[in-house]
C-alpha cells in the first residue's frame, strides 16, 4: 500500500440538523471543540499551524471571509487560515489543500473543516443559492436547479441500464437505516420503499425522499504529518490516496449523463496513489445528494461494473453487514448535507470506523476506507483513501 | 538569500477597468491567454497540472463553483482546480496554496489566478457585497462598510501620529502618476492633491479620490518548481518568501486601528524565509484600497518606523525614481481593484519589474520585489518576496 501523505489524529462533528439560533461560526466551533477534546495530547494554541475550511456560500448569512472569523472563534488567531469553495465538495478540496501543506513540509499539524448553515432559509432560497454551483447563463437563467439536473441523470441511467425507481428508493431506505444508528444524524428514522415511492415528486424520477435535506452542521479533522502523528494519538488513520478531477459546469456540454467522469478520474488517481483496488475497500462514504448519485458512485468507484449499481443495492452489498457498507453515517440523505461540511464529515466517519469508534454502526475489522465527494453536477470530484495506522 | 519555493515563468493580465458585456470567465480567459502566449515553451494542455484561482464573491454574477468553470473556458479540463476566498486577498491566498502544492512535490507546473467582475453593479451594490468580508452581526448589521472602517483607521492614525489629509492625498496622486504609465490600468490620468482634497467626502477623512474604484479584471501567473523553470523561460522570477497571518474580522476586537498586525506578522515570516530585510526591497506593490492603507503598509512592512508613513510619502521615497518605488502599476487606486484579481496582479507587476518588462514604469536594476495584500479590515494579510532568477 502507498505511503501516508498525512495522518488524521482527531475528528469532531457537530450535531447535524436544524440548529436554530446558531451562527455558522458557532457550529464550526462546536465541531472544532469536539476534535480538540477527543485529543488530549493536542494543545491547539501551541500545535496547530494552519486552518483549512470549506464552505460553499457567503449567501446564507451574508458572510464571506470566514477563515479568519472561525479562527478567531476557536481561539487560534493569528495563524494562517484558508477558505476553499468547490460547491458541495468544498471541504474535500480543503482537505486536499491541507494535504499539500503537510506534504510540503511547511506545516506538521493543521485543522481541516467544513460548515454550512442553511435551514434558516426556505427550501426555495436554499435551492437558489445551491444553483449558483451550476452555470448561470446556460442553466440557472433557464430555471434549472440541482433536483432537475440529477433527475436528468437518473432518467439517462434508467434508459441506458434499466435502473428502476425502486432501486433508487432502496438507497434512501438503506441510508435512513444507517442514520438511525448515528446520534449526530439529521434524520434518525426508518423509512420504507413505499414511503419513498409515494413521496412528493420533485423532478421525476426523483421524489422528496430521493433528495437529501438542507441541514446545518460542521465537521473538523486534525491532520498531521505521519512522523508526528503518534505524539497525539495511538490510533492515527493515514490518508494514503487523494485524487481530484473537474468536468464542465453544465450538463449540456457532456457526452452522457449516466455517470460521473470526475469520480472515475479522481478514483483512478487515489487508487493508484494508495496502491489499492476497489475490492480492498472495507467501508465508504459517498455523495448521495440524490439517490441516483450513490448508484452512479458505486459504478464510478469500481464497486461494480457500469450499469450494475441498481443490482448492487438490490443485493444488499452496500448496507451494514454487506461486503462494502456505504454511508454508514446515514450519508447526505439521512445524516444531512450542510454542503460545506459534507466532505469533512465523510472523512470523520471513516476515521471513526477505522479506529473502532463507530459504535452501533461499526463495520467490524474495517482497515481501509474511502470517501467520494462531488460538487455541482459532478463538476468537481474528490476521492480520498484511508488506512488504519499500523 | 533563501532558496526559492517556486518560480514564476509567465504572467498575464487583462485590461482592468469597466469591461462591459463580459463575463468573469471571459476576463479570466483573457489573462490566462496572455500568460500562455508570453511563454511559447509552455504547452498548457500538456504541462499545467492544477489551477488555483482566487475570487471573492459569488454574488456579482450569481456564480459560485468557478474553478471548474474557468478551467473549462481555458481548455484545461479535467485537471484539479481550486478556488480560494480570502476577501480582497483571495488570489494571494491562492498563490500560497499553489506554493504548497509545488513545495509538496505533487505538482511541478500550475496556473494561479484571480478575477472579479464588479462594474455591472451599482456602487451601493458593490459596497454591500464587499461588506460581507466584515462581521455580519457586529458590523454590517449596523451599517458599517469598508470606507467607514478605513476612515476609522485613518482617524486613529492622524490622532496618534499627526498624519494629514494632504499626506493621504499624495498617495493617490503618486499612484495615478504611475497608472499613467500602465496601459492595463483602470485610470490612466493624472490628479493633483487639490483634486483629492476637494473630492466628495466618503467617510471622513477619506474622500472619493482616497478610495480605489470598483473594477473588472483578471490576472494569472504560471508558477513552477524551481528545478523545471528553465525549461519554460530564461528569465524566471523566484518566490523566496511567503507569509500569512489573520486578525479578528471586527475592528471592535482590536487594541488599536493605526496599523495592520497581519501585515507585520506576514512580513516577518516572509522576510525571515527569504532572508532579506526591508532595505533590500527594490520595488513593492502594496494594498492601497484606501490611501491610509498604503501609509500603514509602509510602516508595517518596515519601510519606515511606526507613524513615519506620512513623512515617507512627503519625501517621495515611494514614487518612481525614489528609493523604494511602491505601486508602480498604479496600485489598487489607479490600476483598479477587481478584488479577486488584486493579489495575482501585484505578483504580475513584480514579475514584469524583475524581468525588465515594465516598460515606461521600469525600476532600473530591480532585483528583489515584495507584494502585500490584505483582506477585509486587514483580517487576512499575505506578503510575498520575489527575486530575479540567477
Amino acid at each position: 500500500m502507498g505511503s501516508p501523505i498525512a495522518s488524521i489524529v482527531s475528528v469532531g462533528i457537530s450535531k447535524f440538523g436544524v440548529r436554530e439560533g446558531l451562527y455558522t461560526r458557532e457550529l464550526f466551533a462546536e465541531a472544532a471543540r469536539e476534535a480538540f477534546d477527543r485529543c488530549p495530547n493536542l494543545n491547539p494554541k501551541r500545535d496547530v499551524q494552519g486552518l483549512f475550511v470549506g464552505m460553499m456560500s457567503e449567501s446564507y448569512e451574508h458572510q464571506a471571509h470566514v477563515a479568519p472569523l472561525f479562527l478567531d472563534w476557536i481561539g487560534l488567531l493569528p495563524i494562517p487560515a484558508f477558505r476553499t469553495e468547490g460547491a458541495c465538495a468544498s471541504s474535500s478540496v480543503a482537505l486536499r489543500v491541507a494535504l499539500f501543506s503537510i506534504a510540503s513540509g511547511m506545516y506538521d499539524v493543521v485543522l481541516v473543516g467544513g460548515v454550512e448553515k442553511m435551514t434558516h432559509l426556505s427550501t426555495t432560497g436554499v435551492t437558489e443559492i445551491l444553483a449558483m454551483a451550476s452555470d448561470f447563463p446556460f442553466e440557472q437563467w433557464h430555471g434549472i436547479s440541482f433536483p432537475g439536473i440529477f433527475g436528468m441523470m437518473a432518467v439517462d441511467h434508467m434508459h441506458r441500464y434499466g435502473t428502476t425507481e425502486e432501486q433508487l428508493a432502496k438507497v434512501a431506505v438503506k441510508n435512513h437505516e444507517h442514520g438511525v444508528l448515528n446520534p449526530k444524524a439529521h434524520f434518525q428514522k426508518r423509512i420504507r420503499v413505499e414511503d419513498v415511492l409515494s413521496s412528493t415528486p420533485v423532478a421525476w424520477p426523483l421524489k422528496l425522499y430521493d433528495c437529501c435535506p438542507r441541514s446545518d452542521g460542521a465537521a473538523c479533522l486534525v491532520i498531521t504529518s505521519p512522523k508526528v502523528a503518534r505524539k497525539f494519538t495511538d490510533t492515527p488513520v493515514d490518508i494514503v490516496g487523494s485524487g481530484q478531477a473537474q468536468d464542465t459546469l453544465g450538463l449540456f456540454e457532456r457526452d452522457n449523463f449516466s455517470g460521473m467522469k470526475v469520480t472515475r478520474l479522481a478514483a483512478q488517481q487515489a487508487y493508484k496513489m494508495a496502491n489499492v483496488k476497489p475490492e480492498d475497500i472495507d467501508v465508504a462514504e459517498v455523495h448521495d445528494c440524490f439517490t441516483i448519485a450513490e448508484i452512479m458512485a458505486y459504478e464510478d468507484l469500481g464497486f461494480c461494473g457500469p450499469g450494475e449499481g441498481g443490482k448492487l443495492i438490490d443485493e444488499g452489498v452496500t448496507q451494514l453487514g454487506g461486503k462494502i457498507p456505504v454511508n454508514t453515517s446515514g450519508g447526505l440523505k439521512a445524516k444531512g448535507h450542510p454542503v460545506g461540511a459534507t466532505g469533512a464529515a465523510q472523512a470523520c466517519e471513516i476515521y471513526l470506523q477505522l479506529t473502532n469508534q463507530a459504535d452501533r454502526r461499526q463495520v467490524s475489522g474495517a482497515e481501509v476506507g474511502l470517501t467520494e465527494n462531488v460538487g455541482g453536477s459532478a463538476s468537481t470530484g474528490v476521492v480520498h483513501i484511508y488506512r488504519r495506522g499500523d
